[in-house]
């Protein structure tokens, strides 16, 4: 290709998995409750059970067959569900209702934080993640994520990987999609980014989905425009 | 009223006269320009009757009179129709545009950013203006308000004071309307957010609309939550 890219003007993130490491926070949220409520299960697994609940419930969105509904009231369908599974019957409301926000507590990869200063001094940063708006306002002020701006697909009704997601989260930052560049752990929402127009930046997040996602393909993939390691190594790519 | 209201947990802010100076900000861009390009006029009339046109402009989207446009827009419309009025035809595509983004660089006022930082211990702060999302996203790069997150009527496509603007903060930050504090220079704007059932922080701000405004209404009144001069007084008074 040899027209000529516009420079990027904003970073927009992917967060679960790319700037908060879900599963760790589950577990150790699942174990805490566990102990203090005698509830003895695989939270490993329960979290896992949890996540992978989490595409085909936006799926079901996404084709109509469910009406729009937002990741909290998605994460909670897919909670009643599992606590079921999982026979774990002596929660009360307000605890179901505190272990759904667990997903407003994760915490940040260890270079999340720092990465994202630096990347904030070169750029406008923002979230643009399937959770919904209040959810990654509150992961935010708890995790202390430096964003300047909070875009979510809720604002759009338009789950990612639909492209209104991309292009909405450029116009309404006043930008052409090739001045944003998507950051994520994961090729399929980098793709259809590229797709939409946005650049792409890939970080690998090896340690993501635990023992059981080590065989991911993590390999640079040239069609990126960068490839790295984790936040500071694309802070140094990005000349912050 | 004796039943008991829940605590506040978010404080969202009108922006323009309420965080930012926009009349002397206009005012010291206007004659920047001015010298630049040799253009002499009363800026300060420029900078009135750019914002006296503002509401009239809203208020032809908010009837159905204008099609969903966002406050970019509106204030060029407004922009092409005083540079007609006052003469100026030197003015390239470029700087117009510059001009009209006046608007993103505002400057706070002076206890504006200091007051938000200990406002922000306590709540969740965000804006909630007419202003567009790359408006005031790029308003808090540029004067260094620590905003949690940025709402704007553009979001909801209902301006201020139409109900939908209020309540949709309200529901995108997960909270009751009662959980979400209105702060605003402006008592139209403050009666609107109770009526929809916020409660409200009326601030002072008396230089707002320079030597014409000395004339306005800027007494306390008891059916606003607080009654301040400053961020500093708002802060004091709720304890951050």
């Amino acid at each position: 290709m040899s027209r000529t890219k516009p420079a990027v003007r904003a970073l927009v993130f992917d967060v679960f998995g790319t700037v908060v490491d879900w599963r760790g926070s589950l577990i150790r949220e699942g174990r805490a409750l566990g102990a203090a409520r005698g509830i003895d299960i695989d939270w490993a697994a329960f979290a896992d059970a949890w996540r992978a609940g989490y595409r085909p419930a936006m799926d079901r969105v996404r084709v109509g067959e469910l009406p729009w509904m937002n990741i909290d009231s998605l994460h909670r369908l897919i909670l009643d569900d599992l606590l079921k599974q999982f026979g774990i019957r002596k929660l009360k409301e307000a605890e179901k209702r505190h272990l759904n926000e667990a997903w407003h507590r994760l915490r940040p990869w260890t270079d999340s934080v720092r990465g994202l200063k630096r990347l904030k001094r070169g750029f406008m940063i923002s979230t643009l993640s399937n959770g919904n708006v209040a959810l990654l306002a509150n992961m935010a002020k708890n995790a202390g994520l430096p964003w300047d701006v909070i875009l979510s697909a809720e604002l759009f009704h338009h789950y990612k990987p639909d492209p209104e997601a991309y292009l909405g989260a450029a116009e309404i930052l006043g930008l052409a999609p090739a001045e944003v560049m998507l950051v994520a752990a994961h090729k399929d929402d980098l793709f259809a980014a590229r797709h939409a127009g946005l650049r792409t930046a890939f970080v690998r997040r090896p340690k993501e989905f635990g023992p059981a996602g080590l065989d991911r393909d993590l390999r640079d993939d040239r069609r990126f425009d960068h490839n790295c390691d984790d936040f500071l190594a694309l802070a140094d790519a990005l000349g912050c």
